[in-house]
C-alpha cells in the first residue's frame, strides 16, 4: 500500500553553512517577491505583488463557484458570484506580507520558501465585509470561531489537506475583513485567489485564504494543520509556540542608484541622493521611520507622507548627502503601539516574522 | 577614486556540489517563473508569465516617453505613444522563454539567475510592426544591423550600460517583429516593459528589449556587451562561442495530481490520469510530442491540439493508466525542422538553452 505518509517530509533546520537546497530553489522560482523598486508605487501593479502558493493554483470555473457559509449559524447560505457582486461593496487598501518574509536570513535557516525581505505588496481589495454576510446567516450564541477553506489542495508533512485557516470571532467580524473578488479594480488574478479570497487587514498572508469556498462557524478553537502546526512561533521540535497573527513593523528602502546584475550591489553618484521607501505594521499606524547609511550606528529621521488609510504602508523619504565610499543602508520603523523594528528579530523554528533591518550594500562613486 | 570597475564581479561556474549562493537567491526571489500549473492557460495571465529583469524596472512617465529611430535611415523620427497607437496594429501570440531557462540544472552550474525549467510564458502582444515604422524612416543602402536600447540601466561584469541588443536586418524586418505597447489586451505592466517593448517572435527573451527607447540603424554588426559577451554559447573563459538566437524545442508537462509543499513531489490516485502540457520551438512548428512515465525508457505518443498561430506553444495530452508505484514523468518535443529535444542538452558557460527533458517525481497512491 503506497500512502502519502511514507513520502512525508519533516520540518528541518539547515545545518550551519548549508546553502540553499534544490527544494528551496523550486519554491523560489515559482513564488515571487516584490522587486524592491516596486516599493515606489502606492498600489503594487499586478504581477509585482508578492505571491506564495502552498500547493497548486486551482483552476476554477467562475460559473461553478459558490461560497458556503454554514455551521453555528441560523441560516446557512450558498452564494454565487453574482449575489456577492450585488451586495454593498467595500474597498480596503491593504499591505500584505508573508509570515515567512526574512526566513532565509535567519541563522540557522528554517527550510521552507526562502524569502529574503521582499515578500510584500499593497493592493486595493474590493468585496463584501464578512459581517454583512453574517447578517444574512445570523450567528448562534455558541459561535466562537471560524474556519475558512480554500480550493487548493496538497500535502504538508504527510497531511493531505485543503488549505484551511481558523480565526477567532472577534478578529473575523472586524469591519475591514472582507470577502474580496476584485484586486486593484479587476477580477482577482488566478494566482491571488480567483474568484474570491479572504482579506484580513493587518494580518500576515496566511490568514487571507485564497480560492475561498467555505466559511464554517464553529464553537471551539480550530485545531487544523495551518493553525496548530504550521504557523507557530516555536523553538524546539514539537513545541507549540504562540500563533503567528499580525504583521510586525518593518521599513524597506528602495535600493538607490543602479544595481550590479549579479550581486545587486548598488552604485550611486556622489551628491544629494533621495532615499525613499515604505513602512507598515499590522498593529497600528507607523509613527516614525529612521534611516542609517552606516549599518545602524547613526540614524537620521525620515519624513513620513500621509497615511493611505489604516492598513496600507506609509511612504518615507530623506535626502542623503552621499560622499564617495562604501555604505550599508538600512531603515527602521516604530508604530503607534511602540513596537520597534529590531536590528535582529528573534529566531523561531518556522522562520516567521523576521523583521530584522534590511541591509543594502551601496557604493558611492567618484572622489 | 572609487569606480565601478573595482567592484566588478567576474562570471563564474559553481564548484562541484556548490549549492545556490545568496546572490543567486536574490535573483530568484525578484525574478519569477511560470508556476507549471500555469501551462493550462493558452495565454498566460498577467503575473504568471516568466519575468527576468537585468537591472531595475525603470519608472517611466508615459507622457515623457518617445521612441527615436535614427542612424542609417533617410528620415529619423521621434514617435510618442499616441502616434504609435494611431498606426495599424498587429497582435502576435508569442511564447517567450528566457535563454537561461534550465541553467541551474546544468552541472557544473553557471552562476547567474538560477532557473530550473519554468522561465516561459505566452502572451498576446499588440503594437506596430517594425517594418511599418521603417517605411516612414526609409533605410539607407548601407544599413545592415539594428541596435535596440532600453531605459533600464546597471552594471554587468564591470560594464555600466543601458540594456542593448543588436539584431541583423533580415531578422528585424520579419513581418511579426513588433514594437508592442499592449500585453494581453492591456497596457504592458511596468515589469514587462511599459510603455513599449520589442517582440521578436521565435527568439529567446534577451532579444525582446523592454522599456524600448531607441532603435539605431547601423552599417556593421553590433558588438555591445549583451551580443558579444553575455549571450554566447562558449565553453572556455574568453571563448566567443556562437550567439544565442532562436528558442530550442521544449515540452513541459503540467505536474499531475497534488504536490507536497516542500519537495513538490506529486501524488496522484491510481486509475486513468490525463497528462497535459505545452511544447514550443522558435525554429518551426511542433510536429511531435512524446511522454514517458519511466524517465525516458519508453515513450507514448501525445495528442497535439491545433497550433495557435506560428509563434505560440502547442498543447498536448495523453491518458496514463496509472498504477501504484513511483514514476518519473517527462516529455520531449520534435519540431518541423527535425530538431529533437535532447535528454541532456550540451553544457555551455553561460548556462543557455538547456532544453533537457523535464523530470517530475510522481507517486501513484493505492495498491
Amino acid at each position: 500500500m503506497i500512502s502519502v505518509e511514507s513520502f512525508s517530509t519533516r520540518s528541518r533546520i539547515a545545518e550551519p553553512d548549508e546553502a540553499i537546497s534544490h527544494d528551496e530553489l523550486q519554491l523560489a522560482t515559482r513564488n515571487h517577491g516584490l522587486p524592491l523598486e516596486g516599493l515606489r508605487y502606492d498600489v503594487t501593479p499586478v504581477g509585482l505583488h508578492y505571491l506564495l502558493v502552498h500547493y497548486d493554483i486551482p483552476l476554477i470555473n467562475e460559473a461553478d463557484w459558490a461560497l458556503e457559509i454554514r455551521g453555528r449559524v441560523d441560516h446557512p447560505v450558498r452564494l454565487d458570484l453574482a449575489e456577492l457582486r450585488s451586495m454593498t461593496q467595500r474597498t480596503v487598501r491593504t499591505t500584505l506580507e508573508c509570515a515567512g518574509n526574512g526566513r532565509a536570513l535567519f541563522e540557522p535557516r528554517p527550510i521552507s520558501q526562502p524569502w529574503l525581505v521582499e515578500a510584500v505588496g499593497t493592493a486595493d481589495w474590493t468585496g463584501v465585509p464578512l459581517v454583512d454576510l453574517l447578517e444574512r446567516t445570523g450567528l448562534r450564541s455558541d459561535a466562537t470561531d471560524f474556519v475558512f477553506t480554500g480550493a487548493d489542495r496538497g500535502v504538508e508533512r504527510g497531511v493531505f489537506q485543503n488549505y484551511q485557516r481558523g480565526l477567532h470571532l472577534a478578529d473575523a467580524i472586524a469591519a475591514d475583513v472582507i470577502v474580496a473578488h476584485r484586486m486593484n479594480g479587476v477580477s482577482i488574478p488566478p494566482q491571488h485567489g480567483f474568484p474570491v479570497r479572504l482579506v484580513v487587514p493587518g494580518w500576515y498572508g496566511m490568514a487571507h485564504v485564497k480560492w475561498l469556498q467555505s466559511v464554517q462557524v464553529i464553537d471551539t478553537e480550530f485545531d487544523g494543520y495551518q493553525n496548530s502546526v504550521a504557523y507557530r512561533m516555536g523553538h524546539e521540535p514539537g513545541e507549540a509556540g504562540r500563533p503567528v497573527t499580525r504583521i510586525e513593523p518593518r521599513a524597506l528602502l528602495v535600493p538607490p542608484g543602479y544595481p550590479d546584475f549579479m550581486s545587486r550591489l548598488r552604485f550611486v553618484d556622489a551628491g544629494p541622493v533621495e532615499l525613499m521607501g515604505r513602512a507598515w505594521s499590522g498593529w497600528g499606524r507607523i509613527d516614525r521611520v529612521e534611516i542609517s547609511v552606516d549599518g545602524g550606528t547613526e540614524w537620521l529621521p525620515a519624513e513620513l507622507a500621509d497615511a493611505q488609510g489604516r492598513w496600507a504602508w506609509r511612504s518615507f523619504r530623506c535626502v542623503w548627502a552621499a560622499r564617495p565610499g562604501e555604505y550599508l543602508l538600512t531603515a527602521r520603523a516604530v508604530d503607534e503601539t511602540g513596537r520597534v523594528q529590531p536590528a535582529q528579530a528573534d529566531w523561531n523554528r518556522g522562520g516567521f516574522a523576521n523583521n530584522s533591518h534590511q541591509r543594502i550594500r551601496t557604493v558611492v562613486l567618484g572622489g
